[in-house]
């Protein structure tokens, strides 16, 4: 086993992280940016190292420097946590050549995978449903209009290298796709040098399913029970359930049987999470996967009993999976809000300043995973989530009421959060009925929501 | 199901009533004595109430205060907690007597109970095993040196209304019993009106085992996996564990089936814990029963996914249980640590003053129970105990060193507190072997804790 790891992350992921070090005796190395010096998670951690100014470039993104941090301290393994470089095959290529465990996947498969059109030809030839669309890439305008003639409108038009909304088209008929085809390719090639194009049927109404996947070097996958991810606010998940209401015991084991085939498919090391939309006659399509630990991962921690941070560890360290999938049945519902330091009533704009007073929930069936301390001074460099908190129950309305009354004890003073927000979710029929699909909260709840807070404000 | 229920309690188990209460959507209403206006339960409860001054009898102890408080604004049924009124049967009948529900057995089993030699007697009938000894109440000297004589030397012996040490000796053979048996008799006679003794055989080395049994008013009885309370200091539980290391599933069977019995023997309703010693050969005796809710019963929960305070407000209410026995499987192991304020460098002196910083631990695994916040006053008054944690993990050695971790994170600024006797124990070697008796922590770890924190101290 490791005897020191360095964490490339802050906040709390950060924290999940060193208690999960601390269980295992295992030393903790922190890195900080200059914003972030007098941290919760620097503070816990065994020591803790500056690796640059508060832009996220400087810091937490300077792959060069957190190497750096590591080799100095002696670290024999880099946790990467969720987001920053956690998806980076050319910092996990980096660590594993300066003979540092990268824990996570191989450098090769994050790489696949980050490759939204690569990882959709690879699950097509791993036998693993993907959203109707394009085999492979689309050769031209023709067979673009041909293979959305087939799947049926409306489609998206991607940029098999695309990110960050570059390259991508909604396109509602055929007319729409010569027009859209011609500029989409022309800002894939400008972007990111690559014209290559695929297109995918757009599936509505649908939910956001995700199966966490676990495989070990001796070829043990196992999945888990699924994560309900609909309720999204832009993009961004805000509530997240599991398992998901809605779906049956042999649907579970057949998405599970699907996501270790996938896991398979592309001889997947340690943990990730495969995405999935499910139709309206749950059926499953293949999303993406992200090769990462996830900020909803505590959900699956509740429902199961293992320690998925624990076990990234073990694994990335060589040992075996202590599971087999007949271990991990579903006990109970759990539910989880994440509480960002942002204000509703301004369009939800990230909020910056210094918490002058902190209450958090407590009592039975309520964790809370929390890198601030009443003092603490929330900076605008870095994602406005500060605060999840869990809640797990028998049944899922229990949990939902759970939660609902833990995050009425909680208290920040001193900045604005989306608490209310989240608490008028959880009162929402349809999020009680566990019947919400992806576009549910922007089309149905944001209108009724904003037009009350507004209210309320004035 | 009761609209409006009363707490008759204060501190963390008052927060965690009325979270229960929150999460069944019954209306709570606290009490509370000049000293607790400011508290944390007072400010989450949906009414309070104040009943008196500080000094116990004057406000929590005061009944006639409590139950119109519960006319006063309404409320159905009154929850005790522990501690206080929770097993006076006295107050129970006096709630009946009024037409508000008392949450807990009926006032004559309290009463059954509450007087050892008679609960005793009532065992015996119910083939429960007892502590070899007198069967009901020795006739006189003779008959107690007969009966010493045939279970073997030391016993106790016991006034049969005794309480609060008075009318009780630790006899160590024939020529003692005499000399002992003329005082304690005098002392019970002075004490209580009633100068009837019993004896028991001391039972030593032997652990402190405890079965959490529910009954509802339809027959049905259950009994939850043990606890393991050995772990004591002054008769006062300091750290508790679910299950007991050291018990097999049989044994756990074995053990649970004799709870049934006794519960059944005495006709019990809603929930409580019987306690018994636990040999070296593993052979149990019954000690006493507490016909209440207890301390340490969210290690209970833990284990067993049951939320016990939710279930004790249904059965109240007339509801049948949920689950059978089939159902109160173990999953992992729990243990719990009670922060009190005390100072283990002044002989663990109860500490009196205002908190100034309080940061709790958090994360997967971990619970907190707690009534208290940075700005409370911890006043001298009441009992010590302030915050439980709780952690539960999959093995009782993943368990302790969860709670370890969560301990050195805990941080309370303004007053002493045990947390470095906590984590003193809970590094342990015998403690993490889980063989530690009753006797362990003041015979063996104290003499040790107290020389080396009085050297750290000078």
């Amino acid at each position: 086993m490791f005897k020191k790891v360095l964490i490339a992350n802050r906040g709390e992921i950060a924290v999940r992280i060193i208690r999960a070090l601390r269980e295992l005796n295992i030393q903790s190395v922190a890195i900080y940016s200059t914003a972030d010096a007098d941290a919760q998670y620097v503070k816990l951690a065994d020591e803790a190292i500056c690796v640059g100014g508060p832009q996220p470039a400087d810091s937490y993104l300077n792959m060069q420097n957190i190497v750096s941090a590591a080799v100095l301290t002696g670290a024999e393994a880099i946790h990467p946590g969720y987001g920053f470089l956690s998806e980076n095959a050319e910092f996990a290529e980096l660590c594993e050549s300066c003979q540092i465990t990268f824990i996570g996947p191989k450098p090769q498969t994050i790489s696949l995978m980050g490759n939204k059109a690569n990882a959709r030809i690879q699950m097509q030839a791993g036998k693993v449903p993907v959203i109707p669309g394009s085999t492979g890439f689309l050769k031209d305008e023709t067979d673009a209009v041909k293979v959305a003639g087939e799947v049926g409108y409306p489609v998206m038009l991607k940029a098999a290298s695309g990110g960050g909304g570059k390259g991508i088209r909604q396109v509602a008929n055929e007319h729409e796709m010569r027009a859209a085809y011609q500029s989409a390719t022309k800002e894939a090639q400008l972007s990111f040098g690559d014209q290559r194009m695929y297109l995918e049927k757009i599936i509505s109404p649908a939910k956001h399913i995700e199966v966490q996947v676990f495989a070990d070097q001796f070829g043990h996958v196992t999945a888990f029970p699924e994560r309900d991810c609909s309720l999204q606010r832009r993009q961004q998940k805000v509530l997240e359930l599991s398992p998901c209401p809605e779906m049956s015991a042999p649907e579970r084991r057949q998405l599970q049987q699907i996501a270790i085939r996938a896991t398979k498919a592309i001889d997947y090391l340690n943990t990730g999470t495969i995405e999935f939309l499910m139709d309206a006659k749950h059926q499953f399509y293949f999303m993406e996967m992200n090769t990462r630990i996830q900020v909803e991962h505590p959900i699956t921690e509740a429902v199961t009993g293992v320690d998925l941070v624990k076990k990234q560890v073990r694994v990335a360290a060589g040992e075996p999976l202590s599971f087999d999938q007949a271990d991990l049945k579903v006990q109970g519902f759990a539910v989880e809000a994440r509480v960002n330091a942002e204000d509703p009533a301004l369009n939800f704009m990230p909020q910056a300043g210094v918490i002058k007073q902190l209450k958090l929930p407590g009592g039975p069936g309520i964790r809370v995973d929390n890198g601030i301390q009443a003092g603490d001074m929330i900076s605008p460099f870095y994602d406005s989530m500060i605060v999840k908190i869990i809640a797990h129950a028998p049944t899922y309305q229990e949990a939902l009421k759970k939660l609902s009354e833990a995050l009425a004890e909680f208290e920040l003073v001193g900045i604005a959060t989306n608490q209310n927000f989240l608490q008028a979710l959880l009162a929402d029929p349809v999020v009680q009925q566990g019947t919400a699909t992806t576009a549910y909260v922007t089309e149905r709840f944001m209108p009724i929501f904003m037009k009350r807070n507004v209210q309320e404000v004035s």
